[in-house]
């Protein structure tokens, strides 16, 4: 059973720019998406009460997830952890508040993975109700799929984004390292920790982002010949489904025809150790942040969590003190790919969502660009043979973000229409 | 008045290595130091149980306060605002976790300005009661002051750490950028807020840093001619007061006695420009940070952080973007300045403390290497003519926290000499 959504219910972004558009119509839309939805997707860990009206402002009717990895004070905030689950923040998050602020709608909290680690929660991903919707930003990724809000907040310290938006054939923007607050969030690794947004379309995710954050963040109209784009080489490339490697050489090639320019790039060997490097920072940064509950309260914590937690303890600061050097070194060598390139291509994910519920997937083929605080934007477009999506990832310069998004919403209609 | 801790109660962190010290016996001291000076001093936001033993762990029987801008699952916690008065956190913060894992005794918790920004807390200078302790971190630096804790936690988004620590004649360590987590504290401008520690001496403060955090901080014998001080020579220095030129004089011409080579540095124009954006930085970052308590709870705020957070939201994400650039580069010119010295040495703050209680001083000469995310420490060592500490800071190399440590600590013995 699909229940993802129609066209017809994923464009209330832009329905706004119809001028006899009354916000609060485009907000009843989101909850009639969640009544029909809601019960089988299990994207929300709680609701907000129906009969709010739209706010005003620039978000004005645009109904809303936010992962429940960020404080909000009128709804109940538990981190996807039993230690939590009597949580009442006094405070919204800094990125909750921006939301409220431009008169958007948070019609829920979106589930999350424990401490938005592993833990799946119990999401189902809206393309088939059979698979996972990845994680761990689940609910966020799930919930716009299904039509039930037009955007959502996640966050991303592996793979949280990325992967979710792919299993779930939605659009997930990344964006540079710092550019959303993450103030009011329950942290993980904070020196990964990332704020980033969902919604349907690349493009509905730029207007979206500009809106919250007075960026600009618009698409721009890009001539392909101008655009250079590097076909990223590495040995991971080799964990990647039959599916996956087809849709990739498939992108590659839409997106020639079309007239970019492609450009092979090997993995440098800074990005190679840098890539194996994320779990000791990731780690040694976990067991700081939830060393407080790994002391008081062991028992409510998943076995996963106090593997990561316990590895991380083993870590030495002078292994941690390391690993950031090798991340700065790497990120140096980043900057400098984009001499040759304008935006670097990769799968999203190993292929697309395992199916049943044991495992959220895996953050393979993004925890480099998260550690390299790169902006990275999942593009929706292809399908395997049992009709789930598969995401390809468009990896742009720090601090590009205007221009990753151009260019993925340009490689979005590529990839479409070639599908 | 003077509440001053005498050379007798300021010892005790060395104590502990002779063996026939009983932990509940040094701790028990700190408590009655708490007796003698706290109806005084004011160091405190609250105490926790006098009947409590010493725990167990490298740090067993050393009295520790905490900057009431961390969480503690034991004690309130109010950020130094009105807006928490009754707000108890369900965990620690995670450098308190840590704390506690080694058996330091977190004896209470210390004054912080209002969210650690610059309203004056209660808190009263041990060197005389008439004074400005500094801040943000007022109560951890008069806490150790005044004896009654051998060591305290405190941090730094400007200079509240170094400019406390000066005031209050004691040590004060702002390590390199994320050495100590910050997890579980109210942060005010995140890409700046940096956790350190305050003890008597800055052998106490290595030594205490190092059983806390399994780093390798101890200081190490060094051979002054192998060592190159800069004398930083900027435009605030017009700023300083005349004794405190004066001391910056005597610091030089002591040091250079004792066979430390030392170096002229005249500011390089890329750290001028930092210097300038350190508040560019701080406010757009704290209009989001505090964006939901201004939103919520407005009447709850002081002018002065009203007037941050206005300033803040004023301020373009492309302004912020833009600084956030200058920071890096100037990043890596405060990097290539080591080629030529080990160490840098600059006053601590414009003089010594203000007398009365109106402002807590002024963060001029602490916030470009906040900003830098260099290890800066204060080195006691002179007074003035009203017998107040003036402080010299040395900062050094991101990274190199032990070598800062052991220099400052060979120049404290050498000021110390001098004065």
């Amino acid at each position: 059973m699909s229940l993802f959504a129609p066209q017809s219910v994923r464009s209330n972004l832009f329905d706004r720019d119809q001028s006899n558009v009354d916000p609060d119509d485009i907000l009843q839309r989101s909850w009639n998406r969640v009544d029909e939805a809601e019960q089988k997707v299990q994207a929300f860990t709680c609701l907000s009460n129906k009969t709010h009206s739209a706010a005003q402002g620039p978000l004005a009717g645009i109904a809303v997830g936010v992962k429940d990895i960020f404080d909000t004070h009128d709804l109940p905030t538990a981190y996807g952890s039993e230690i939590y689950q009597d949580n009442q923040p006094k405070v919204d998050a800094a990125i909750v508040a921006m939301l409220r602020s431009k008169g958007a709608s948070i019609i829920g909290k979106t589930t999350t993975t424990e401490f938005a680690f592993f833990k799946p929660t119990k999401t189902k991903n809206p393309n088939n109700l059979d698979y996972s919707p990845g994680g761990s930003s689940a609910g966020s990724a799930a919930a716009v799929a299904a039509g039930m809000v037009t955007a959502a907040i996640g966050t991303q310290t592996g793979g949280s984004m990325v992967r979710p938006a792919a299993f779930c054939g939605v659009a997930g923007f990344k964006p540079s390292y710092r550019i959303l607050p993450t103030t009011g969030m329950k942290y993980f690794a904070q020196s990964l920790d990332t704020a980033g947004t969902f919604a349907k379309s690349v493009a509905d995710v730029a207007t979206f982002t500009s809106l919250l954050t007075d960026r600009d963040l618009e698409i721009e109209e890009l001539n392909p010949s101008d655009i250079r784009i590097g076909i990223y080489k590495n040995d991971i490339l080799s964990e990647a489904s039959d599916d996956m490697i087809a849709a990739f050489k498939q992108a590659a090639k839409a997106a020639e025809t079309a007239g970019f320019k492609l450009v092979n790039l090997d993995e440098p060997a800074e990005l190679k150790t840098a890539h194996e490097l994320h779990s000791t920072i990731q780690c040694f940064e976990a067991a700081q942040a939830l060393g407080p509950e790994f002391a008081r309260y062991p028992d409510l914590l998943s076995d996963k969590i106090k593997e990561a937690i316990n590895e991380g303890m083993a870590i030495t600061p002078a292994e941690y003190d390391n690993a950031r050097r090798s991340a700065k070194n790497a990120r140096r060598k980043t900057h400098s790919l984009y001499d040759d390139v304008d935006v670097i291509l990769t799968p999203s994910a190993p292929g697309a969502a395992p199916k049943g519920f044991a495992t959220t997937g895996v953050a393979t083929f993004n925890k480099l660009w998260t550690l390299m605080g790169s902006p990275c934007v999942n593009i929706p477009a292809f399908r395997d043979g049992n009709n789930m999506p598969l995401g390809i990832q468009a990896v742009g310069k720090f601090g590009r973000d205007k221009q990753t998004l151009s260019i993925a919403h340009a490689l979005q209609a590529t990839f479409e229409k070639s599908a």
